[in-house]
């Protein structure tokens, strides 16, 4: 095989952004909320301020500052915020509202060469999200858009964030395998840095549209990691799957 | 949809003897190593006798004894009991050894008719393992066997053992619904039992061998389970799957 993934045990994936597109899909799911209540914002710009707030949420986790909560939870939070600093009045919104559109977040569409890729990959290596999103998020995304996941890790299963160390670690260890024989497949170079801190192997997805037309950050592998690749059938070829 | 599981949102199902036989399996995998040691024991004996530690190694879990341990654990100390038991010098075994056939828990045949039993069900419901088996087990048996989850879930993410009501509840929890819309599907009447106990949909699955031939318990329904079944073709079918 190439590159040296035989001894690996088990892919994991980021996949806000990696697997699927998070930006248009809020977008898309966004819309009819914000024009029931006439709200100036653009779609998109709206899935971008909502987005904006998620790093700054899971670094409070990260610091201590506040106990683990999962990402849903932390998306409902800034899903307020954003309302608010728009002008809503919050008192004016029902619940079943918020919750409907707070589930933006578990009905976006994979990207077009993540199925084939995911199915491809499949066949030679037990594959899962190794993403922030909870496990509820991961499982009804993987029911959406027919990701054909074996198992679902990550954020939940180790009570923390990444890019901290237990998101990977604890994953591994559930998994089944020694940090040397799993592979983080991501489109954020952050993530890979991580992955690759802790022993893991790591495979960049090139997503140059995860942030739109004018995307500045991740636009290319930033380092040497392990494969580097334009879609995650291309990934696939390379792995001989 | 009959019985009244249109509410349902995730089926989850107890693994070892509904899904998986395990009794066979184990038997299979110990032969070689019971040979290469001249042990007289039968290979289904050497499996029961392995299982019988099971409930016993759980409940010091669950009484608090001791911390939560992953059941690859259990099953380990529990091996190396049972090698002593029949006479067995462990400083004679290399670990290697004893890891591998440790792992016969790994790998072990669904029952005839399950893969095209929870294919089926798939189509309709989120399913997965609500299992006293780790993660990594639950992962390895899939990949085995070909078991088509979409998630794990079930002792691992709860860091409890069923019967006890987190194991359920924190399943529910972590998929995304209420104990009201969950379903176990189980061969036990105690695991139903449990799972009714704090709110779940109940699935019986008529497992008469999964003891051998000479099967005493959980022979039949012991309860007005909300469906009892066969096979679980026979419960796709039900669930108009």
């Amino acid at each position: 095989m190439p590159h040296d993934f035989s001894p690996v045990g088990f892919l994991g994936f980021d996949t806000f952004g990696t697997v699927v597109d998070w930006r248009n899909g809020v977008a898309r799911e966004a819309e009819p909320f914000l024009k029931r209540h006439r709200m100036a914002v653009d779609p998109l710009d709206f899935a971008d301020q909502w987005r904006a707030l998620y790093e700054p949420s899971m670094e409070k986790v990260r610091s201590g500052e506040r106990n683990w909560v999962k990402l849903d939870i932390l998306h409902r939070e800034n899903l307020e915020k954003v309302l608010e600093n728009n002008g809503v009045d919050l008192d004016s919104i029902v619940d079943a509202e918020l919750r409907d559109l707070n589930t933006a977040w578990h009905r976006l569409d994979p990207w077009p060469d993540a199925i084939e890729g995911l199915t491809r990959l499949k066949r030679k290596f037990p594959i899962g999200p190794l993403s922030n999103g909870n496990i509820s998020a991961m499982l009804a995304l993987a029911r959406f858009g027919g990701l054909p996941w074996d198992v679902i890790v990550g954020a939940e299963i180790s009570e923390s964030y990444k890019p901290q160390s237990e998101t990977y670690l604890k994953t591994a260890e559930a998994v089944g395998f020694p940090p040397q024989q799993v592979a983080l497949v991501a489109a954020h170079n952050s993530d890979l840095a991580a992955a690759r801190a802790v022993g893991f192997r790591t495979v960049f997805v090139r997503r140059p549209y995860e942030h739109g037309p004018l995307q500045q950050t991740d636009v290319r592998a930033e380092d040497n990691w392990d494969l580097c690749v334009e879609t995650l059938t291309q990934a696939a070829d390379a792995l001989g799957c």
